[in-house]
Formats: structure tokens, C-alpha cells, sequence
């Protein structure tokens, strides 16, 4: 048996929460020594999720959570609790010296008032929030691995800012006048009991929502393109809802800065990614599939220029709740303890 | 029992049949008097149909399709063959002195070398081609009360023609730069068996397919768009596979041309849809849902500005079989045959 | 336009509620004119249901339950309140001289100590009890013609009565060792929020639940039967969720009593059928599919022989909210008033 | 890196080929060398299958089936060819020295007669025949650990036989009387394209087929639990197909022989499969959901006692691409090859 770490999980009870407990079982290196919900505090893991009988998780008992008793029997802890309530347990955990992947979006947004505004509301850890490294890790692995604490990615801005990055960090497009159509499965809306989000209400439908410039991933995606283009850039990202379970796929229109052929930008794009094991750029003519990705950490990327209108169009799509969430985490969490990116997340598509 | 006219239908056995077949059933004045189709003609509609036993459909055999046979039986035919093949057999029909309702591609371009170049087809009927009408009754109501031949629209076409004439006729938009984000359910490919409409193909996923100028419904939007405007509009269409059976959701994205407010721009859209019965412009803050229109005629649509990128975001969605094909042939027939357009189709949406 | 009823809609939030919905719009002969909630009276029926928005339905102002009101601008009133608390407000709305159609289970059993040992309430209408007829049309139709009192059978009972009904009533099946075992879309279920129901928890998945003799519906499919065989049967009744909307579909073991033929078998339903235009006796080796009845007023039923065990199995379906709830309390108003039993319920169902 | 066995795969195109990539992937031991196919000889495996990019399978290129060359390269062939054409491509391979996994019925009934009347082809390999292991490793791990040929077993049959061997093995149920009830995702029926599969005619649906003692895998049941019971079992065994892609539910109705409580019966489900750690029997109380054993080995058990029918109630879900094939043949090799039997199988499931 390999080296073992301890690592913790605040807040089990969401997808993903659910998520990082079957990462955590694949991971030759993470026990997961603790999970807390107050709501579930005292029973087994198993039962509030009986998929986890027969696997060596089944007996965990669920904790209230305490900082300091996190602190005894965990090295990580991920944080996986709402926006907002996040930031101060992040502290508490982060003062005890433990390291913290926060999935939450309280750390994301490098500037204050950009995150009190979106977020209407004040950010009272900004001490923490100036040391926290944004943990997309094609574009910050060094910084992460020195972390002490990770915003760990929105899903939306994952799979937008893979697929814009190398347009932008190499001037092919132009800065202004991008648009993501996104859509999303149901599971990105959480595990909250809701009318909108029953089966019978999603199942055999679809929708847009919070489109037009409302949807609170639009700063994440603004900040971390326009540190690539070195350009403030703003654009227009519009959310729908699939009726499936997990997936995200991005329909980037862009505009060609050059008279780049479709061959060259895939060149570009090949080149850039070619060392990072979870972006596959997909052969020219070839479009991604959200089942292609299903359950792993792949980014998959298709680039198809529009002759008649002059534009790149960019398709992007990974798993919402692994890529685009938990199996983040355990990606961060690996850089941060000195392993491979890659550990406990080789992981093939469940298809179909 | 209300006056009955004779309607025949030739190509019974795809989805658009089976949703004509149940639209003729709730129709007060059409009575279907033949039924084609050369791999099963000799047996009753309900043995291929087992949904339409003890219905006054169940006992009618189904022919092969000869239009003399059909002129004996029928006033009026729906033409639900093959693009290319289509056209050979409406002229047939056509010469018998019937009237007939394609709803193949074959008479919607009016341009024989834009049809031409897009289908990889010649034209073998162009005398009929200049006498059809396109069959989108709230644009062209009186012509097709006039017609002998009516070109009834492709499904994307029906969205997004409808999404965006009012702002087109009344410029308010730019016509150049606009992206039309496509997404229909399933039953849109067709019956045919293949692999990659298979259930386990196709659940649990979504792609992009046909994107960047490809797909052979941009030319049918450009034209009628460009009527509307009276300039070349030239736009980027890209279409997607929902994991449901029926509607089509299209978000499009434009840039305004002047400072119009989303007030403002909402009573434009509702005063131009006023006395149109089947299109639904919502609220300001409401956005349309498949599952609504689901089964019916009707194109719900909304209007959202992003304030932040100067555009005009049009959401539409349609059910693509019944509007965006049987539906609509159903309603030009009416026109054609001096009903009411509304006649048979007051139908509301099976929710959930 | 036809002779015009007045109905009310008390408890419209539901699905039930708004299939009614649904069904009024395409009922000739029912206006609808008063539809109650105490949790949105006030606002209009298209603001809660969008897709009532262009219907004649879309003004109606949603009012509080007021029996005194209703009694004003009703004639008849469908009631869609949870069991327990429908009782009293049915006998409210009797006292006024109403009729109703009570969709709750508070009328279904005859047998008082039954109801209250099953529904674990005691029963506060009893002389009301005395006067309800169980509103199974094919099996009631004069005795529904003449009520004021309409107890509208369970969704499961309906599939399960319709198809054991003509076995045990000519004895050719042994009338103990019945097995239902019975699937049914998520609707069912209702549309309060709970994560249970939630599109993530449904989708992809199917379990079983209260089965082993705990389902209420138990009781209630007896009661019929007994009645039928004119002895007390005792059956194990076993619901299960499917990930779909609407359709309820149960395969049904029961014991030959005689040497039947399937030939014999089958001609005896078939004739037991025949004038009853709602319930399709399938050809022998046909099979129902939920899809074929969804939307209508079908019960599909299919008689298969199981040499090797001796066994008659009797699969069932129908759609759980139409002819499982709210189109069967069409048909028993349609009975009420003198009008024809088909009544705006000739629907065919959506396909695909 | 572990010590590498060197497996092939013949037939490499349907679904169970499919998954057995996928758990190549996450198996330690075992190097995929060889993966045929007729049709797609030449192309490599990410060609066909794009979710194998970026994977250590990716640049395997798919080969004709040659017995030969196989023997040059693997040590252990998966064979997922169709019944009737298996048999004869087993003994080839075989006879050059490989050990076999065939997830073909050809060598599942031990009586010749049997098959060749179920399956209504002869047996052209009953040599072989006799020398097959039927590969259930609850029941016959050490006949597997020595067998060179393994008849994996067929999905339904291996949900049916987990859930009733200790009961008929201890007598605690009745011999007679047995019916299964089975539901199963569409995966099930396999990767040729057919109309029948489709996604329009499968979605939103639900029907049962092959019902009354037609389907082939009826007496591969009976023939277990008759060696279970040591008595000649005839029981019914009805499957119907579910609107998702994977899992088999069962639920199964039996009769008790003694007046055991469920407590009692369940400790000797609990006792049986202690050491198992495929199988979980589940709480008194709890059901089995198919989400819970997606993508995983697992088979969930529940037991139910009917008091007022005097029945006991089984329910047994799998995953019946990875359980049901391809897991359960991976299982079968890692004991044939001195293995561990969970090794690269301790997978959890891909919830939600």
C-alpha cells in the first residue's frame, strides 16, 4: 500500500460532496479521515449513502465541523459548503495550518469589490483571499503547489477558460465580443429540494436562465481571460439546463483576429495542451460529446472555423461535478502534497 | 358533424407522419382518406401505429403512393418524403390538380443555385418552385390562402425566422453578426435506424453537430431574414442534439442598433405578434421552456438585453414536429382551404 | 359553440391540477371558471402556468377555496386537495348542492375501519361515504350518471381494476396468489419538493418501494375485485419508480383456474371491451408501451399465456395522470351532466 | 508498475466491449494487447471510440481476429462475439493454448439439448462444452481459478441466480412458484442499430417483452437454482426495458416454505454472502436503486416479506454492463490468472 495522507471533507452531504467520497475510494494515496454535516453528524457514511456500503468508507462516521479536530486527523481538508459560509470556516481550518481547497466561490475573484458586488455580499477574510491561488492547473500548477489555499474553479469558468485561453494568451481573437453559450446538467444546481428542479420539471425540457449578463461565473471567466490577453475583457455568458444528470459543454463564438486558417489555430491549440493530459484537443472536424467525459477529468476541445462569417467557434465540455468541481480538488489537492497531478484521476468514461 | 374535406398523406411512416396522423385525428374538418407508404402499403395505419387503434384512423389501409389514385380520393396532400425526392412526386400531385403541402426542402429556396449548391441536387421542378409559397403563415398568410403549393418550413428555420423578423423588419438589430445557438430534440433526425440515434447514444449526452455554416437550414433563416431587412444577411447557425424527443430551443445573439431598451423592444415584439395566436412573446424576466410548448403550435419567445455587451439576446423555442413540421402544414392547409388557421390546433402542452 | 358547464378547480398547484387544466381547454362543453389556490389566489392562471399564456384559460383569476363562492359560479367542481383534508371540503361544497369529483382517496373505500386503518385518519364524512361512487366508468356508468359524489379511483387501482376485472368476474383465474407488479412515472408522486424526487435522484435509476403489502392502494384494487369475484381477495401489490414522466404500466401473474386457451382468454376481454372505447384489448403477441397512452384516456391491456407455469399474465397501462386521474374525473363529470362518456377525451396520444 | 498480464478482446465494437476497455483501463495487471474486429480492422481504438484518447489505449490498433496472432500476444482472450458464431472462434483459441472468457451463452447451458432447443442453432463445440466453468465466482470460485474456458454469465441470470441461491440452497423458499420480474436498461439490447432502440421510440417509455417463458436466458436460471436446490425448477421470468442506458433491477416473488420471520431471512442472506464483497445485502428496510450500482461490481440485495400474502419478496439490482459482462468476465480472468478477485474491480459507483 502507497503512502497515506489524510484528508478531510466539510460538507458531504451535496453532489459534490458525494463526488470527492468515490474520488477519494480511487485514490491510491487520500484516506479520507473525516466528513462533517451538521445535519448528519453521528451516523455512517453508508448511511446517507448506501453506494458506499462494502467499500472501506462505509464506517466513517459523519462530524460536526470543528476546525480543531480537523486539525488532529487531517493534513487537507476540502471544503465543500455554500458560498459565503465558506469563507470563514476556510479561515478557521487555514488558522489551524491545515491546507484548504475551497470549492466555494469565496475565494475566487482576485478583486474585493468585483466579489462583493456579483455576490452582494462582504468578503471578511480578504487577508486569506490575497494568499489564495486560482487552482485551474494547466495555468497554475507551480502556484499551487505552493498554496496553502485553493479556489478551486466554478464548472462554467473551467470549461470556458480552457477553451479561450490559448486564443487569447496568443492574440488569434479579439478581445471583445465573445460569447458562451453553456449548458449545464441538472446537477449543477445542487442537491436542495426545489420545485424547478424535480424530475418532472426537467426531464424532457430545456431552458435558458440567468442569461444576459447575470450569471455569477461571468467575473470568474472575465478575470482569469483577461490575464491572458492582458485586456479587460468583457463578454457575454449565458446558462442553460440539460436534462442529464452531469455535463457541461460550451459554445464559444469568437471573432478571428488574423486570417488564421483552421489548421494553424489547431496547431496552436494542439501545441499548447499537448503536455497536459486532461485537455484533449480533438482532431479538426471532430466535436466533443458530454458522454465522452462523463465521470472523468478530461477537458475536451473542438475548434471549427465559420468561412461564411469569419469566426472561430470553440466547443468545450467536461463533467460538471468531476472536472468542473471535486475531481478539481483532488487535482489541486495532489499538486499541493507534492504528487503527481494525475493521481487517483486516470480515470475512462463511463459510456454509455 | 362539421363539413369534411379529404386529406391524403404520402410518406406515413417517419415521425412527421405519425404527428400528422394525430393532428388529422384531432382536427374537426380534415378527414384522412389515404395514407402511402411503399413498404407497407396493405396493412391497416393501426398495425404499423398500435397508438392508433380504437381511434377512427385504425381501419384505414395504407396505399401505395399513386397520385391518380390520391386526386380520386383527396382534395388536398401532405408531402412527407426525402428532400430531392419530394419534388418529382408534388408535381405529380400537383398536375392532378391537387393541392399539396411539402414539408420536404424541395420548394423552400427560392433561388434554384442556392438550392442547389446547398443540397448537391439538381432542381428538376422549377416551373412548380416559382408558383410555391413559403408556408410561414404569420408572414405570409394570403399568399398561402392562394396557393396551390406550399413550401412549409424546416423546423430551426420556424424558430428562429419568428425569433428574429420583428427586429430585422423594424432594424432594430445589425444585420450582420448574428449567431443563432440551435438546440433540438431527437425525433428532428428522423426515424431511420443508425448507431448514433440509438437511446444509449444519444441519453446522458449532447453535442454540437453541423456547426460553422453547414447545416442546410442557414440558407432557408438567411432568406427569409434578408426579405424581411431587404439586405444580404449572413449569419452563423449551429445546431445541437437534445437528450428528449421533441422542441427546439434557439438563443440568438445580436447587436443592437440603436439604444432601444428591453421595454421598449418587448412592445415592439408585442404589438407585431398581437393578433398572432400561436406566438407567445413573455414577459420581460420570463424565459421559455420546452416543456411548454410541447405538443402545440406555439413559438414562445423572449427578449433579454445584456446591458453590459450591447446585445439583444432572442430566446425561442418551438415543438419541432408539431410546429415546426405536421403543425404547420396543418395550419397552411387550413389557409389553403379557407378555414380558420387556428382549426384543429387550439392544442395546449402535455406538462409535465 | 356548444351548451356551455360551468366547473371548479379546487387545488390547481398540483399535476393533477393542471392536466385538468390541460383538459378543460380541449373540453367542448366545460367552461372553467373558477380555479383555487390559498398559496397564489390573486394572480392569474398563466402566471403560475406559463403555458396557459394565448388560451382561453389565461385571465382566470386563481380565488380562494370559498364553497359559497364556488357554489355561485359552478356546477360542478373537481376537487384536488391531499387525502384527509378533501373529505371535508368536499361535503362543504354537497351541502351548496354541488356535484363533485373528489381525485383524493377520501371516498374511494367503502368500508370505513378499511379506510382508516390504511389512511391512519379517522373518517369525517361518513354519510357522504355512504352516498360516493367509485367513479371506474367502464364498471359504473349509470351509478355515475346518477351521483353527486364522485370518489375518482387511484391511478394504480385503475390499470390493476381494468385489467383483472373480466378474469375474476368470469372466474378463470384462482383468485388468491394475484401479483402486481406495478411501474410508475415520476408524477405520481406529486409536485412538492423533496430530494427524493429531484431530476438528479430519478434520472438514470429505478427502485422499488412499499412493496410487500404497504401500499395504499392495496385496499382499494381488493375492494373492486372482491366485489367482481364475490369473494375476498388478498394480493401483493408492488409499485416501482420509473425515470419518466407519465405512464403507469403493470405486469400482472394470476393462476389459471380452467385449461383456457389464450384464444379463449383473449376473446372473452375482447368482447368484455368491445363497446368500450377507452380500454384496447391488444392482439395477442402485441404488447403494451407507455408511450402509446401517453397523454389519453387508454387503458392498453395484452394477455399473455405462460405454458410452462400455468400462469395468466396480464400486462396493463395507462397514462397516471389522465386516465389515471384527471381525464377519468373528465369522463365521470361528462357522466354527470348527460353528456356522452368520449366527451373532449378522443385524445391520441403524443408520439414520439 | 505491476507484474502485466497480456489480455486480448475479440470483438471490440458493441457495448460490452466498450466496458471492457474501460475496466482494462483501471485494472494493475492486465495490458490490453489485442483488440478485433472485422469491420474496423486497421483504424486505431481512439479512432472508433474518442473517449480513449489521451488514455493508455489509445493508439492500440484493432485487428482481425487471427487465433494465431492472439496467441502470439495475449494469454486470456475476452470474447464478445455473438451466440452461435463464439463458440467456434472459443475453440480456436483455445486449442492454441489461451484460456477464454466467453461472454457468449454458448457454453452457459451444460445440457446440449437445451441450448440447441433454446437457442435453436446446434452445438458444434461440446467437447468444450463439457470442460466450461460457468463463471458466477460467488458459487464456483475454485473451478474458475482452474479452468481454461469460462462461460460468463448472461446479465439477467446473474441478478436472478445471486438473489434466490441461498434461499433455494438452504429451502427456505418453495421450488415452485417462482416469478421474476425484471426490468433492464437499454444497453441490454445491444449497439445494432434498430428502430426499436432508437432513442424517439425508447424515451419517455417502458413495455415489457418476451414475456410467459420466451426469453433464452430462462433456463440458464433454472439450471443453477435447480443445482442449487437440487430439484428441477421451472419458474417466470418476464423482462421489461427500461428508459436508461444501464442496470437491471429484479424483483423476484416467491413463497415462503417455513414460517420464517424476515429477520431470520435475512441474517442467512447476511451470513451467505459475508465474505463476498460483490454482494451487499441491504438493511431490513432499504431497497436497492439502480443509481447505487452503476459502474460497479456491486449486486444489491433486499428482502421483503409480504405478511399478508405469506411471500417473500426479493429485490436484486446490478450493473448489467460491467456486473452483468464485462466486470464479472474481468473478475473471471483476475481468478484464472491467480489473481486477486477484486483486483482493478473496486469501483464505486458514478452517483449521480
Amino acid at each position: 500500500m502507497k503512502k497515506q495522507i489524510k484528508v478531510g471533507l466539510v460538507g458531504v452531504t451535496g453532489y459534490t460532496g458525494m463526488e470527492l467520497a468515490r474520488l477519494c475510494l480511487a485514490h491510491p494515496n487520500f484516506t479520507l479521515t473525516a466528513a462533517t454535516s451538521r445535519a448528519e453528524a453521528g451516523k455512517k457514511l453508508s448511511e446517507i449513502y448506501p453506494f458506499l456500503q462494502k467499500t472501506k468508507l462505509q464506517d466513517l462516521i459523519i462530524s460536526e465541523p470543528n476546525p480543531k479536530e480537523l486539525a488532529k486527523t487531517c493534513e487537507l481538508v476540502f471544503l465543500a459548503v455554500p458560498h459565503g459560509a465558506a469563507m470563514n470556516v476556510a479561515a478557521e481550518l487555514l488558522d489551524q495550518g491545515l491546507k484548504v481547497v475551497d470549492l466555494s466561490a469565496d475565494f475566487r475573484l482576485r478583486d474585493v469589490s468585483t466579489f462583493e458586488s456579483w455576490y452582494n455580499t462582504p468578503h471578511a477574510q480578504q487577508s486569506w483571499l490575497k494568499k489564495a491561488v486560482y487552482g485551474l492547473p494547466e495555468l497554475y500548477a507551480e502556484e499551487i503547489a505552493k498554496a496553502q489555499l485553493i479556489a478551486n474553479p466554478g464548472c462554467y469558468p473551467t470549461a470556458s477558460i480552457l477553451a479561450l485561453y490559448p486564443a487569447l494568451k496568443n492574440k488569434l481573437i479579439k478581445d471583445q465580443g465573445i460569447i458562451i453559450d453553456a449548458k449545464s446538467g441538472t446537477s449543477g444546481a445542487g442537491r436542495k429540494a426545489t420545485v424547478g428542479t424535480l424530475f418532472c420539471e426537467v426531464s424532457d425540457s430545456f431552458r435558458a436562465y440567468n442569461i444576459g449578463g447575470k450569471h455569477r461565473h461571468t467575473p470568474e471567466i472575465e478575470q482569469e481571460l483577461s490575464l491572458a490577453n492582458n485586456s479587460q475583457i468583457t463578454l457575454s455568458f449565458n446558462p442553460h439546463l440539460l436534462p442529464l444528470n452531469r455535463g457541461i459543454l460550451n459554445t464559444i463564438y469568437t471573432e478571428l483576429n488574423t486570417k488564421s486558417s483552421a489548421k494553424e489555430l489547431h496547431e496552436v491549440y494542439s501545441k499548447f495542451y499537448e503536455k497536459h493530459s486532461f485537455v484533449r484537443v480533438l482532431p479538426l472536424g471532430s466535436l466533443p460529446e458530454l458522454r465522452f467525459v462523463r465521470g472523468t477529468m478530461f477537458c475536451d476541445l473542438a475548434l471549427t472555423v465559420d468561412e461564411r462569417t469569419k469566426r472561430l467557434i470553440l466547443v468545450s465540455c467536461i463533467d460538471n461535478l468531476c472536472r468542473g468541481a471535486s475531481g478539481q480538488a483532488i487535482a489541486n489537492a495532489n499538486l499541493m502534497l507534492g504528487l503527481e497531478l494525475e493521481t487517483g484521476l486516470n480515470l475512462a468514461p463511463l459510456v454509455p
